[in-house]
């Protein structure tokens, strides 16, 4: 058997990539969450001791990295490429965190499905042949998040019941061709779903349907359904968006098996940590990826999971020009090893 | 033979990828330089019928993606993925590109460098047996650039000798497994380069250090030479770029052999054109690729190519805060078909 194509938009593979490692650095709030005792690294300084936000988000990755090398017993002269993104304009958290570190580095851009995206290409480079292994990378962090998108953290503005809160995290995994871990069965490449939602504040509606054309693509593509996976997970839909895409699969009857669950509705207590719909950022679905979801599948508490990193492709300016989010989901499905 | 990497950040491929087609899309200044008889479609108007500059780019990406189908006589659903990128924050070049075509979508940053990685990719998962084809696609707006980077042009900035000039333009390519045309021999990804060079209005200069890093590991990890091209060509190091790279070059001792062309240098007549140190943009190397070198290597004159797409990783936030400006550069061999 070879790696090959499933219908429309996904793959398999020969030898299956393996997760041989994962590491998480998450802020104050996040390490306050329901999530803070699968953290590798918790930090109360928003700064993370650096000058400016943006330098705590760099280092941020820098720490996922090291903790990951470390847990992994590698050095980085190991690594043969980094697949990495973020929020910021121009990706300047991931291409600051490279930066004469000599590691091969392919930059991306899949806003907060970044996770899954370097995820997926992560697995395509190793079950290729192209290498042996491969760093899948990202991180958000709320106060470079809120000065960028919508407005500056000193003017205090209300936010709406929609938002959500863009975690502060970074989360790291290590491909490898060989060795023991979860292992990665599948992906599902998405594409950008734009339903004309204009509220730059209601993220979790822009995703929903692009969430829902790629759980639906995959479960068409490699012959599965919802009693195929122990949990259907999405990146960071949040509350509102979770909702909207049970509502819009029950009217299409697309059954998820009661099986969905969200990154951003777990990676914080709603009522108690006042985050309105949810999480969301890059680092939401990296930190529960790389916090709880692969220790959970590592010992074996879940064995199939259908990990669907979501993202919203806005940006102020398209927003300041009327236009509406396109969203897009991009699935991984990881095994117990 | 299956896939292999070879030596540090290399790898070629069992079956070589072929480029089935190509297609690019040139403002009014880029169709009245000296590669004006290449591109497929030349267009006068700044905003391509459209209200923004940032519209503008997203149907200049339309326009190279509907071309390259008419020129190859493919349809969107023949297409299996595509892998773009551009200079606009968060992209929305591409994403707004996409929306809504029904193509599986990977989206990428990596500055001017994104043809060379969107190409790289692409011959990766198609190479892997991932994809059966896939597009490399990218765009840049020198108006949409500027405003963005550097000041709203109705300020009528004066612009330093070091300066580039972001080409308005878009290339798109058609990797696939099978079929006629030039073929992608081996791929090098690139390490984040940061000398330390802090002007912003002198990229070439901050993009040299990679380039010179990716060609000489390219040599080392590939077994080849100088000799083994007929052309090495640089992304858009500009002419002030070029120079530094020969000189570092010359310094370490790097045998370039002579082979050494710059986009950025190719794309507009410095002298006639008033572009200072030459072209720079995602669709410098773009169009240069997708107009100029394709053809050249389709018809015989060029045999040998090396193609090293170069990216300077800055934002405007990066440069107010002071720091340098990391670069990286990527590399495809191509030869003739």
């Amino acid at each position: 058997m070879e790696n090959h194509r499933c219908g429309k938009s996904s793959f398999s593979f020969q030898e299956m990539p393996v997760i041989a490692g994962w590491a998480s650095v998450a802020g104050k709030k996040e390490s306050e969450g329901p999530l803070k005792q699968y953290y590798d690294v918790a930090e109360k300084d928003t700064y993370f001791g650096q000058k400016t936000w943006e330098q705590a988000e760099r280092h941020m990755q820098e720490l996922a990295i090291e903790t990951l090398l470390k847990k992994t017993g590698k050095t980085k002269t190991d690594i043969n490429l980094v697949f990495s993104g973020d929020l910021l304009n121009q990706c300047i958290g991931s291409s600051f965190t490279l930066r004469n570190a000599g590691l091969p580095h392919l930059g991306l851009y899949g806003a907060c499905s970044t996770m899954a995206e370097s995820l997926l290409l992560s697995a395509m480079a190793v079950g290729g042949g192209f290498a042996e292994n491969a760093i899948a990378l990202t991180s958000s962090h709320f106060a470079s998040s809120e000065r960028q998108y919508r407005f500056p953290l000193g003017y205090g503005g209300q936010r709406t019941p929609t938002a959500q809160w863009t975690v502060t995290g970074s989360g790291a995994a290590l491909v490898c061709a060989a060795g023991k871990g979860p292992r990665i069965r599948s992906c599902t490449i998405g594409t950008v779903v734009d339903l004309g939602i204009t509220d730059a504040n209601n993220m979790g509606a822009a995703m929903a349907p692009a969430a829902l054309e790629t759980i639906r693509t995959h479960f068409s593509d490699t012959g599965t359904s919802a009693d195929d996976y122990d949990l259907i997970i999405t990146g960071d839909l949040g509350q509102i968006g979770k909702e909207l895409l049970l509502s819009m699969a029950q009217k299409e009857g697309l059954n998820l098996g009661g099986k969905i669950a969200d990154c951003g509705c777990l990676v914080f207590d709603r009522m108690k940590q006042d985050v309105h719909a949810g999480g969301s950022g890059c680092g939401c679905s990296a930190i529960t990826l790389c916090g709880y979801l692969l220790n959970k599948i590592s010992c074996g508490k879940l064995k199939r999971v259908l990990f669907c990193g979501t993202g919203a492709l806005l940006s102020p300016t398209s927003s300041q020009q009327g236009l509406a989010i396109p969203g897009v989901c991009h699935a991984v499905s990881i095994i117990g090893g």
